[in-house]
């Protein structure tokens, strides 16, 4: 499997940051990216620390958002919904892999829930997509807990699954979710079906609620397919 | 745990059919409504055939769908989302607990997705619960396999997610879901998250035609909390 240099917007968030020592503890460098670079190099430094002894892992730092993509081949969107769209508009994402595990939800008292995109036909994926239409963007990592991506289990007990239109791109992610899972990402199909991931984040956190756990989700029946 | 007399609308089709044999070989007696009693009792006898010899399982039938309703506690709805509304609102429900497993799906040459529902703001379940406001509707099993159903393996291993406004409601699938998995349902939060269960069945789908298996999905970390 190939190393990564992976770009990681919103890269001090606790997905972020999460998805980031991850993927530098299985031999991806990422880049940590932020607004303010010395905002990103404090969280790249906790980062760094956490690695300190792992054998073969990749090199963690922190840039400004702009400087963090140039350096990677692969781009991780993991930012909050509100103001998503301006932000990935000013990103240079032209030619890159977008990787987005952005949850577009909204809470109230009855709990969280997804909000609509475009009338019910649109995700923040397919936004991210319109939005840069040079970039190849796929969805994944969209239900992976932050408090487990940061915790001390080895791998996550979950599957990631990963939605998009190019074969090429959403190898990417299913190659980097080995980091997270020790299993590749399975293909979901195509980028539109990030309708239905990004908010299944909202049934997730309803259930951590309801049996105060960090819940997270497998895919069964694949054994005897991959 | 209770056992339930259960009402399977759309009892003659793979999804009911499988699923009303599932609750009565674990003791719950079900009726499988159809427009023509007839279809409905043929496949009723198709049932019973296969639970001959089953110890402590229910009584499978066939009726006209207002049959089935009047003669038991719970209706399952599993028709097709054509006609549904149409279906729905003929049906004498009041003050039934009504579970939906109806996915409004779409296919067209990309594969399956979501069909849109009231503007992305709504789903099968609510509108079920609009036309039938003196039920008590839920949505649940909108993701097992019609194959593993109709299969030979003791238990489906994947989770049933339930939602609802009604705790009591959400707990008879919760109940019945040990039937078809071995363990209880896990409870997902409020009705409104049907829009994500409901279109999650084309990620589904698109898995298994890529990967050539039936899946389903576990919910995973629950084991501290339950």
């Amino acid at each position: 499997m190939p190393n990564y240099r992976v770009a990681v917007i919103g890269g001090t968030g606790p997905q972020g940051k999460g998805l980031g020592y991850r993927f530098a503890r299985h031999g991806h460098d990422i880049v940590l990216g932020s607004r303010a670079a010395e905002k990103a190099e404090v969280v790249a430094a906790e980062v760094t620390e956490r690695l300190s002894g792992v054998e073969g892992a990749g090199v963690a730092r922190g840039a400004t958002n702009a400087d963090a993509i140039a350096a990677a081949d692969v781009v991780l969107l993991a930012v909050p919904y509100d103001g998503h769209d301006e932000l990935v508009a000013s990103l240079p994402l032209a030619g890159k892999t977008v990787i987005s595990c952005v949850n577009p939800l909204a809470f109230d008292k009855r709990g969280a829930h997804g909000q609509v995109v475009n009338g019910g036909e649109g995700s923040a994926a397919e936004s991210a997509q319109e939005l840069a239409p040079e970039a190849v963007v796929v969805g994944a990592f969209h239900n992976v807990s932050a408090v487990g991506l940061w915790g001390h289990d080895e791998f996550l007990d979950e599957d990631v699954i990963v939605v998009g239109d190019s074969v090429e791109g959403k190898q990417v992610a299913i190659d980097l979710a080995a980091a997270v899972t020790g299993r590749p990402g399975v293909d979901g199909g195509k980028l539109r079906l990030a309708r239905v991931l990004e908010p299944f984040t909202a049934v997730l956190i309803s259930i951590n609620r309801k049996y105060k756990v960090h819940s997270g989700i497998r895919v069964r029946g694949l054994e005897t397919g991959r």
